[in-house]
């Protein structure tokens, strides 16, 4: 059974993973006993220092072999969110320093205009998304998802590429939807591009925060140049990493804070060691265990979506299910609609979820709870209709939801749904 | 007895207390409990999230007290390096703001020139010193300490205010000397100055990472705008957070990061709560039992410095005694000078050091461990003479050092020290 693991919430079932993930008990354990036995500063040249600088190595090679990259190609930093915006960052820096080496003749001029075009989707999370508008505000092209796959479609992007495009940046799977993405694809076609063009090389980057730990993710495959790696994602704490292949040699990398020197001067700052121990060990779970935790989550899953179909029946609208699109295993949105819906009166999920005795999950994102009754603008983009989307529901398993889990959940919804219709 | 929490480095005396410290079992407890219990998203709306919240709400008014500030003073960050930089970021990004207002005729000229004008002290953290060179490369004054009190002289600061000053930021205690800087001194001169002057305001930040937990720590009192805390320097983890008096009201602040909206826009990214937690307890333990603490090490320092004193008699020169300063009551930095020191020649500490049996301490920061042997350049600008400053050694104690490890230390180095000499 799926109870929640802290004692005053025993009899909720959580269905928000991708919202966060509890930590597995080897991840808590693993930061317990750095938190006791290596807190020693690893870049002292003593014992403590060392012990410290060998578990940080650990987990580095670690969340390497996750991602498919080496060792070097991990920098360790305080979350997704810096991730991103690290890389945004970088895009912008490197576009200046290359237009400024060929303003002074040591280059081409390569197609450098004033301004770095950024290429990213219009269902990015706002790390992405508001870091791109504030560093380049008035050349950003958010290509919108198609309406009928959701995808952010590989010819969409390759149409808005110009000669100062800088960046691309599209998330490996969406976190309301699911829908995972044709990353490969993009990476492909403009890697194939940039071969050919003598002009700026196109950066190349996904935010892989609700991918991994649900799907193989292999940087090498994908083709990418950067890949944001969110630990609360994959049942490890609240830190996160940026795989850069090969950081300062094959891939540009600049650094957005100055300091001691850390992480090879990329993100300066004392090493954050008992996390970055979780980190590891939660990743090296994700190699070991990857197709049990799939197959489970995915066969969770699709009982959830067999069971809310045949209770709901027609009422029933699956706000992640697009045709032709791979979704992640466990992620699974629905609206259910009202009984009068050619008249546009639904059920309010809103008030759905918080009447429920037992289910935990949410209507969107986390980081957006605080907008209110507004339909989320990812299922708008994806064709969903507002009243649909206005009463959207996430409910996102994970490793230890189980088939009761679900049955319990389903019934909930269903007594909720009826006394909500019943009131009104 | 003072022993190495590890097992392994049981028989080692830690001495190093200003690089970095152990965690209070009460501070592992906080994060322990968090790890398990609160790992909800903290911007969920249901109660695994509540809970979370509540946690960093507790913690940042822990935090606000130990410094004397209200809770919306404080922002929560990775730790002390992006503390700083946030600091340096916003002095230049609030002049260019106050520039462009100006020159848009909604504001007077406010002797605003090209270049923000930064003002710092020639002994800071790279975390200070790296990031005013970065973002303003050609107009950074890096104030000298006196090589009487390496002190940053109030009236040297006084001298080189400009116009164009936006930012003078300048440690509350040095890391290797352990000298306190007279920072309430600066903010009162610089306060009149700026009630004086209808030119930019002159924001003023302070590093208090070694001083926070070792001397007492009022914002308010100081007068200060911006004030750096590092978890990991008061028995804390590896987190930090940022004192703003009344942040984006009575005190600029400008985000590095953009994203969810966590930390009021100031510093987003899904919060760290198990970290929070220990950051928040621990500071909890630094307002109740500061006066214990304080006078435990001032008074474990002292004894420290007479028994080396005893033993190396006039071969010993302590780099961290200066008339009429100040020092941190845990900070010991000495050098064991050689037999034929008229010719020049010295104790190796750095092989002193490798060679003690117990001993664990540093030549100086740890973050520049790797920069071999060259002298440190803080004691340097302090006026200790090359020779000396190539073979300081730097015993800080901490809130558990006693007088028996004091004894063992000081006699592991006298034998070590024998023992070398009779080599040579």
């Amino acid at each position: 059974m799926n109870v929640f693991p802290s004692c005053t919430l025993c009899n909720r079932i959580y269905m928000d993973y991708n919202a966060t993930t509890p930590l597995e008990p080897e991840v808590i354990q693993a930061i317990t006993e750095a938190l006791k036995d290596a807190w020693g500063n690893p870049s002292s040249s003593y014992i403590a220092g060392a012990k410290a600088k060998a578990i940080i190595n650990q987990s580095r090679e670690n969340v390497a072999r996750m991602v498919g990259g080496a060792a070097e190609d991990i920098i360790f930093t305080s979350g997704g969110t810096e991730a991103n915006n690290l890389v945004l960052h970088t895009a912008v820096e490197h576009f200046r320093r290359t237009r400024r080496a060929a303003e002074q003749g040591e280059g081409h001029q390569n197609g450098c205009t004033d301004l770095p075009h950024i290429i990213t989707s219009n269902v990015e999370h706002d790390s992405v998304k508001l870091a791109a508008e504030q560093l380049q505000r008035d050349d950003v092209t958010f290509v919108p998802v198609s309406k009928v796959t959701a995808r952010v479609e590989v010819e969409d992007v390759i149409a808005v590429v110009r000669p100062n495009t800088c960046l691309i940046s599209i998330m490996l799977a969406n976190n309301e939807t699911g829908v995972i993405m044709p990353v490969q694809e993009i990476c492909q076609r403009i890697n194939s591009l940039n071969k050919q063009r003598e002009r700026l090389r196109i950066l190349l980057h996904t935010d892989a925060a609700q991918a991994l730990g649900k799907v193989r993710v292999d940087a090498c495959e994908l083709g990418i140049d950067y890949l944001t790696i969110v630990g609360h994602k994959f049942y490890a704490p609240r830190i996160g990493a940026l795989y850069v292949n090969g950081p300062g040699t094959r891939t540009p990398l600049y650094a957005m804070l100055f300091g001691g020197g850390q992480e090879r001067n990329f993100r300066p700052g004392t090493e954050n060691t008992p996390m970055i121990a979780g980190l590891g060990k939660a990743a090296e779970l994700v190699t070991s265990n990857l197709s049990d935790y799939e197959s489970h989550m995915r066969s969770t899953k699709l009982y959830l979506e067999e069971r809310l179909q045949a209770i709901f029946k027609d009422k029933i609208h699956f706000n992640s299910h697009y045709p032709g699109s791979d979704i992640l295993p466990n992620t699974c949105n629905m609206s259910i609609l009202g009984p009068t819906l050619q008249g546009g009166a639904v059920c309010k999920l809103q008030r759905v979820l918080s009447s429920c005795r037992r289910l935990l999950a949410s209507v969107g994102a986390a980081c957006h709870s605080g907008s209110g009754n507004r339909p989320s603008h990812i299922l708008l983009s994806c064709g969903v209709p507002t009243q649909v989307a206005a009463n959207a529901l996430r409910l996102s398993v994970g490793r230890g939801t189980t088939k009761e889990d679900v049955d319990a959940v389903v019934e909930d919804l269903r007594e909720t749904v009826q006394l909500l219709e019943e009131m009104n």
